[in-house]
């Protein structure tokens, strides 16, 4: 048997893990259930889960849900290992009825049992880290240790937060209650009141090909918690991580006795979308997505039926305005702007500095020295082979590397994209970032420019960097802002223009933190107040539409 | 000065009110800041608010808004008095500078500061409780205790709940947070956070004829209390109501120091709609609606770039399957389902009767006899003039006479339909319903019959009759269900019809609760469950998303 016994050093209940989840959300401060260090898993978890995942290769993908048989998909690696994975065909009427079908015992089940089930399945995905860190590895392009740890830990305290914050909504309403108006010299009214919370509908988890379970767990978490049943369409072309966790998430669910059509997963291929058809169905209550804007706004505009969380494109700022010492900015920057070669929604895109230069401990420093500098130190970071390797990971997508080809035409090319060799993986499509400079008035930095391309805006002012960076926001969506200053009134310009924009912004960033990551149970991910999106993971705005609540009052 | 001294008996400050109220919608228990008994205003306020509304009519409404001249409109009183209100005529732009500009200052007051500026408001409107009951009576129809009590101290109550829910939500984050992430032998990561919550965008209120003040409050108070300036639409045929709200909310924000334009009005008419264009505005963030089906459907198919809230038709139900004495089922039955004529959003419209008859404290009363009794007890209660003309107030619109006309044709007339004269008010359109007989094979009771109109629906058994409710619910929506039952099988399988199909629902009411009234802080209004709308009154889910959290990291 798996369970939290596979995880050293825990042994909490699920309803005490649940508890925790729920301070955690309303403390904000820093805990995770599930260790982040693969060490923490066991001796044998790295070898049996590497064996697990290559077991997967080459073979129909196991499944107890009803198909007609398999599919050839359009699912590669961006390390050039050979998937060869086929999944159950099935079609949108059969997963639908059989989610509807699901639905009734699920969203009769209390909040409480609903979330012990969930738990089990966060504690069975945990217990199988290593084979979805694989399955995440090379379907996504990411190093091994991102995979682990975002594909992960990272992504399982998401989906408890989730959990947590469905299951708070869930009992905010008093069981049961004798209700009693005063009516002066008369007898009162009194009326015994309950109240019953049921599912809003089937729930629908498009996938995105880069980090499908972190942004994927916590919609289908907060969805199932809350009493809806799940269709999972993986990304056409990252489809193995949600198929294992599908996998387990039915075992977890038969074992419970309940109907493993509670989740379900419909897999198509690029030739033959299905994710129209499958959210425009009547009995989808909820869609959660994160992937490009096209397909984000058009679920925007079309499923008026439902509730629609999105996470689509931004465009990620970083202003330099001043600092105690560049080399720990640059150590910082150079690491968060090349991380998975830019393939993070949290990406920094764009570096704004001022033509004035930088205050430095003081002193100016000339932009020429600064964007040198700059420069200097990704491309020192990124000039060993195997160090470069294990920061940028591998390009997911032939149209990232045909963005980064056409990015040189859009201004001075200050340092250029080279293809990274890997020993490991001799097919893998690995490049270090092209960094472009442009001035303010070109229109290349205001669009979301996905991959490994990085522009160093020369502004005329702090204050035009700031302008730009909220132009760019508003105008196509941003999902984080870094800035450096030392300067109170900077920092609060900066914060309005954040505020203004509906961008988390962080300050000052030079040690292991990066802007790119997010914390379960602490920071939001998108706001809603920008073109981003509006999946806020997690908080009550994320989950409270996922149910409906009937009052019942009766007289005595 | 006005302020909470108005109201007999109360000296609490605003920050206790609203301390109470957060209680309120915890415990969910029975609580009111308002008293809905005329007497508790004073002896003065009755004639002074007479005063002041008869002080209205025949004349321009005085604003200190924007405005370029006054518009003749439509509105017109249901009870024939003479209105001759213009008002302020204005345009969208206008408005949606006026408000964007607004919002600037408004979003960044604290929540406290502006939860207390809505407090107030409440406080000024309720010392202006006889003004605006006689404001709502005349142009809706309502009778004068109605008009008081729903639109009054009821309003103010949801309204209240309202500001209490948004309060509660953007405080449920800590102030600011020193976040710890141990790093096993390294130091921890550090970082200091802080959560910033904004407005939306524009807010606006598409007004409803019947009930504008109840129905419009909570969306507006909620509205305001997250930081969004509202603009104020009224429906072109009940203006005055809300026209009163607008100028006292703009005293008060005025007196505060706020701009007054947080909270606008533009006026339109039935030939010059100006909604749509008002709606599709960008700068919107929130619409609330109440009304027709057919507005409301295009707002939530058009209006995806804002969160949109409705509540729109239904078809609201009564089961009669078994009681202890029918008398007092009949009592509460002929009051509630002829209350201002039908034409609340939470009147039942149908009676579903087996044809079996109805068990009445264990022997069977045949169908006949019970459906005599039932139309016996309406026609008696309506038989004097006088009680008549009390309880069903006046018809508003010609739509509704028109339905109340075609509706004899639509089965076997029980009870007709008859014009009853008003020596109060001689021009009063006074109607008493029709009573339909249709069997379960009728399409009539399928769908809203707004207005005078109830139907008998004759069924094969107590099982066809919840059947039945339920599929016209979850095709065309409901708000109110009631069911007589002495048998608790038949009670559950109520009960999850309504769960299933998302009304709302009470059981065996024979005293002083009608139906018809939902109690704020206890009583949710719409459930999101079906067709009816969105507009919960008053839950985290109709809060939520009037605000946007924008988080902020600071590396020390």
């Amino acid at each position: 048997m798996f369970g939290t016994r596979a995880i050293k050093g825990r042994a909490m209940t699920h309803a005490e893990t649940l508890d925790r989840a729920v301070r955690a959300i309303e403390e904000r401060s820093y805990w995770s259930a599930y260790p982040e260090h693969p060490k923490a898993y066991g001796d044998e978890a790295p070898v049996a889960g590497e064996a697990a995942f290559r077991d997967l290769l080459g073979k129909a993908f196991a499944t107890d849900q009803a198909h007609d048989g398999y599919l050839e998909v359009a699912e590669s690696s961006p390390f050039g290992i050979e998937l060869g994975v086929t999944y159950p065909a099935t079609d949108v009427d059969s997963v639908m009825s059989a989610a509807t079908a699901a639905m009734g015992a699920w969203g009769k089940m209390s909040a409480e049992d609903r979330a012990d089930v969930c738990l089990e399945v966060l504690d069975r995905l945990a217990a199988s880290n290593f084979e979805i860190a694989h399955s995440v590895q090379h379907t996504t392009g990411q190093s091994f240790l991102m995979a682990f740890q975002a594909g992960g830990p990272h992504a399982l305290d998401r989906a408890l937060e989730a959990v947590a914050y469905a299951y708070r909504e869930q009992k905010r309403l008093p069981d049961s209650l004798t209700w009693e108006k005063p009516q002066g010299k008369r007898d009162p009214l009194v009326i015994e009141k309950r109240w019953v919370t049921r599912p809003r509908g089937v729930a629908v988890l498009i996938g995105v090909s880069t980090f499908p379970t972190w942004n994927g767990y916590p919609g289908v978490f907060a969805s199932l918690a809350a009493g809806n049943p799940v269709i999972v369409k993986p990304h056409p072309g990252t489809i193995l991580p949600l198929a294992v966790f599908t996998r387990i998430a039915r075992e977890v669910l038969a074992e419970k006795g309940c109907d493993p059509n509670v989740v379900q997963m419909i897999v198509d291929t690029p030739d033959r979308p299905v994710g129209k058809d499958l959210v425009m169905r009547p009995e989808v209550g909820i869609v959660d997505y994160t992937g490009g804007s096209a397909f984000g706004n058009w679920l925007e505009e079309n499923v008026t039926h439902a509730e629609v969380y999105t996470e689509k494109a931004g465009v990620n700022s970083v202003m330099l305005d001043s600092a105690a010492d560049l080399g720990p900015v640059f150590q910082n920057l150079s690491v968060s702007m090349t991380m998975y070669s830019g393939q993070m929604c949290t990406t920094p895109q764009n570096l704004f500095v001022s033509e004035s230069g930088v205050t430095v401990d003081g002193q100016n420093v000339s932009y020429v020295d600064v964007v040198g500098g700059f420069t200097k130190a990704i491309g020192g970071l990124l000039g060993d082979d195997a160090r470069a390797g294990a920061i940028l990971g591998a390009i997911k997508g032939t149209d990232t590397l045909d963005r980064l080809a056409d990015a040189t035409g859009l201004g001075n090319v200050l340092l250029e994209s080279r293809e990274v060799p890997s020993e490991e993986f001799p097919g893998a499509t690995i490049r270090t970032p092209a960094i472009i400079e442009v001035d303010g008035s070109s229109d290349a930095f205001r669009n979301e420019m996905f991959g490994p391309v990085i522009f160093v805006v020369k502004t005329t002012s702090t204050a035009e960097s700031i302008e730009l960076a909220r132009d760019a926001a508003l105008a196509n969506g941003a999902i984080t802002w870094l800035a450096y200053t030392t300067d109170d009134a900077v920092l609060d310009e900066v914060i309005d223009a954040a505020v203004d924009a509906g961008v988390s912004v962080a300050f000052n960033l030079t040690g292991g933190l990066f802007v790119n990551q997010s914390a379960a149970y602490s920071d939001f991910h998108v706001t809603g107040g920008n073109a981003a999106g509006n999946a806020s993971l997690t908080d009550p705005a994320f989950v409270a539409r996922r149910f409906v609540t009937v009052g019942i009052r009766i007289e005595p």
